[in-house]
């Protein structure tokens, strides 16, 4: 399962091999197919395929709105309008094919994102590689005290030594203990779909994972996001990077009224009046609850 | 909205553009690419674009089972023992693009197929063509006497002569009826999202639809069978073949396992064991009703 | 197919059935509880069954976060947060089951929604009934010249009288000739699959849906919203009645938060920010688009 | 997270709060709501809401094909005929929410059935408590011989007992370091999102997982059937037991038509036909490879 070196020949071979097509292509997405881009400490994102570029997106509009889309705006522009509008099926339009080597962890909340395809290797089937992701000593936060689903302050030298301590040496055991169970020298040896449940969550695994570009949108906002645990928000900026140059027009729309966009309640929208008409809005006059303040503010203060 | 010369020489532009790819490319899905085939009457199918091939599917297979699958079998075969045991995620690897030409009523059927994608041609947007569907006289068939859902015989030459009369009469009243409601010659003219609502069902629609290879074969399965509709099958005939030549490995698998393949029930295997034994079972012993084994021995039976 | 004196008398008998639950209880959704809700002229909305209220939204939400939210927040103040913050699957954990009557090209434009559980009357297993949406005159409305999907002023009197002649004509001719194609008097009589091709988009249809409150809400927000169709918008405000009394904090929070919030995109939160601090911005000065600053002053300006 | 004396006594307070309701009931489901079902050592099921029952599948199934259905059948006839002919709408109708208690290896195999939702519990947000699943030695076999995804024969009680010692000592050391880690006391503490990388695949996690049910008929074929893993197989014939109680009717149709039915092939229907007319077919003359005629003969041979 490492990025071997049988595996980045393989992954040059790929890249040696350009045939024709008649589908659409794109430039961008050309120059990132099968090429592993690291994440984490052994983790990685690849390209596998992809259908669909900016123009395919514009394409399928067109079917649905007719000829009326066809003099007024320029590609860029009609990508814009339908970002704005949530007009969503045209980017679901576009499709692409990852391969991602990740945490157990990490998979876990990755795959709460239903609406995709995925095939992950199979520890009833294989035998799992010994390799975890052991946070950089930097990485390794205190709980927030503020939010229940956080990271505070990192950690001191002396406790972030101990902390890594104990996760390199847990996994080193736990794995040695899955090769002494599952061995055959001398004993049985114990079914693989068992004795993977000693695996801590910081192993390994991988899979393909294809998802269309309006549920990779929604996938990237809500992980590339700032409240995201660093290590999926880690994977998301990757994969953005990699969607930028595939499809650049929708990348560019996405950002400006998703990633950097803000949702206002009507409450706040009330306020936001009142407060372009010059009056001064405080917490007990907005109507909102503290919590809603605090963080109306840390859009709208100072 | 007809597939106009416009169109052909859009097509036949289209498919002079080869590119350089380095994704998978199947030749035989290059040679469908934008090549309109027709269906009924103003109908048609048009591959747009495909993501994957039968090697595809083996790839994502051997992701999932590892090094396990890479010694023991070839690729087709590896393709039919997913098949055959309903290992649906590797299939899901391939995704196809299709631009449909259909009847209303034809496309209210093909919406119920709900893991697709769809942009679909809006009348609240555009003006509908004056294209209906119209059978030919030798699908004209009265209401089956022991199917509540199905056809009987075709209808004679004079009730054939009569319906088609009303078929296209209505249409063509329904169409001039519609123009000139949206006309605003010499009048306001009515907004185009209420004016459809006097087309009848067997005006032509179109859409981009999208889907993966799991799911279509689905949809062929329901749509490609002797008991769909005529009107719905055809498209689902006139699909298939182009999925046989994209990925024609997992097609075959399909033919095999799927369309091919019988379902027996629990009291049906036990059935069939008595009778593979030399007992003569009859409806009474069977323990089945009159009507499953009315299904039972159509399929078994002499 | 009407909601008869039958359909009526079993409504009523349903009502009178109460039985014991164990289950989470709404007293607000009970009173709905098969009561038919006119919607158009001949159209209806009546809840068949629910699963859940607001309790149990809460109480999915406190299996997630575990002890923390047992102290903190109120039932309605939890509801609020997990709105806020885009958490949606203590939403999903509600399901909702709704009766429908509706014209057939309300129906194509709801069943866009695939996140959902649908059984359609089947018109090629039974007889649609003699049933058309007829527009009130006040519904009547002319293209908008703004916007190509739209409507615009209402039609004046006597092209409203036109208008009205033909879809009434139109309608019943083509009812007309339905009966006589199916008929079996003195003829084979046409199969009922074939024979519904004739009927306009305005003849009625009816189905059982079922859909969770998170995607019910979504539903909600994209048909009951100002720019979706008059046809449409008026079943979403039906059911978004039957909502409101079935899960009232649920229902607050999401008008407060969804139905009248505003997306702000990241050029609209710069402008907003340098509006607050007293700048004078214009288009030219915005980096927006004309009509991307016209959308945005229509919120934001004067 | 154990189920521990107040959630019995809340089991018991929420068992003895009936309430009156015009909904459909289903007295078998009522007797299960809220009580835990124990599965695995410490693992559980349990009924927290439903919706429907055998009568609410007919009633959906009848709006689809009108009058015609009333008179031909009963109820438990059409059920079977629904399910025999594949029509599953009529099954989506019915809803169930359920209560889960289970090992994460267990969970990562369960929540790749996408049609569902689900709440889990957030090891981001709380703390997980000290229970993990250790196998009973009768269940700690060895892997297969001739499958590369199973077990085979039960590992020697020697062998079994150095398995247990170490399942046992490496969950009791991962959870004595999670707790380090988390601790608050003289250090900082990490954060929990972090911590719980080091703990293994055998302990508890739980959810709320509510599902139709035609999706869970299909995940109980995978998952109750003899190839699926033992430790999620007990949950499945758990929830088994639970939707027999529910809908009779439907789960009666279930298990002939799939659970005890068969899928024979195209090649399958051929063999069988020679073998039914008398002639000893053999691999050779079957036109299958060796593994598919193993598997066919397994079901039709001697």
């Amino acid at each position: 399962m490492p990025l071997s070196n049988a595996d980045r020949l393989e992954s040059e071979a790929l890249r040696g091999a350009a045939q024709p097509t008649l589908r659409a292509v794109s430039p961008g997405a050309e120059g990132h197919l099968y090429v592993p881009h690291p994440v984490l400490d052994h983790g990685m994102v690849r390209l596998i395929d992809y259908m669909g570029d900016d123009a395919a997106i514009v394409q399928a509009a067109r079917v649905s709105y007719g000829r009326g889309t066809k003099s007024v705006q320029d590609d860029a522009g009609l990508i814009r309008y339908l970002m704005r509008h949530w007009h969503s099926t045209p980017f679901e339009m576009c499709e692409i094919k990852l391969h991602v080597k990740l945490p157990v962890f990490v998979a876990r909340q990755w795959i709460r994102h239903r609406t995709a395809n995925v095939n992950e290797y199979s520890a009833r089937y294989s035998i799992l590689d010994r390799e975890f992701y052991i946070p950089a000593p930097e990485h390794l936060a205190a709980q927030s005290k503020v939010n229940n689903q956080g990271r505070g302050e990192v950690l001191g030298a002396e406790e972030a030594a101990r902390v890594l301590d104990i996760l390199k040496g847990d996994a080193m055991r736990a794995y040695d203990h899955y090769e002494a169970m599952i061995s055959q020298d001398g004993q049985q040896g114990l079914a693989r779909e068992l004795a993977r449940m000693n695996l801590p969550a910081n192993i390994y695994t991988q899979w393909y994972w294809k998802v269309d570009l309006h549920n990779l949108f929604h996938f990237l906002q809500l992980r590339a996001d700032a409240h995201a645990q660093y290590e999926i928000r880690v994977y998301a900026e990757c994969i953005a990077r990699v969607v930028k140059d595939w499809v650049p027009a929708a990348f560019a729309a996405w950002e400006d009224y998703r990633l950097g966009g803000v949702t206002v309640s009507a409450k706040g929208v009330a306020c936001l009046k009142r407060m372009l008409a010059g009056e001064a809005v405080t917490q007990e006059t907005s109507g909102m609850s503290k919590g809603e303040w605090r963080e109306f503010m840390g859009v709208w203060g100072g």
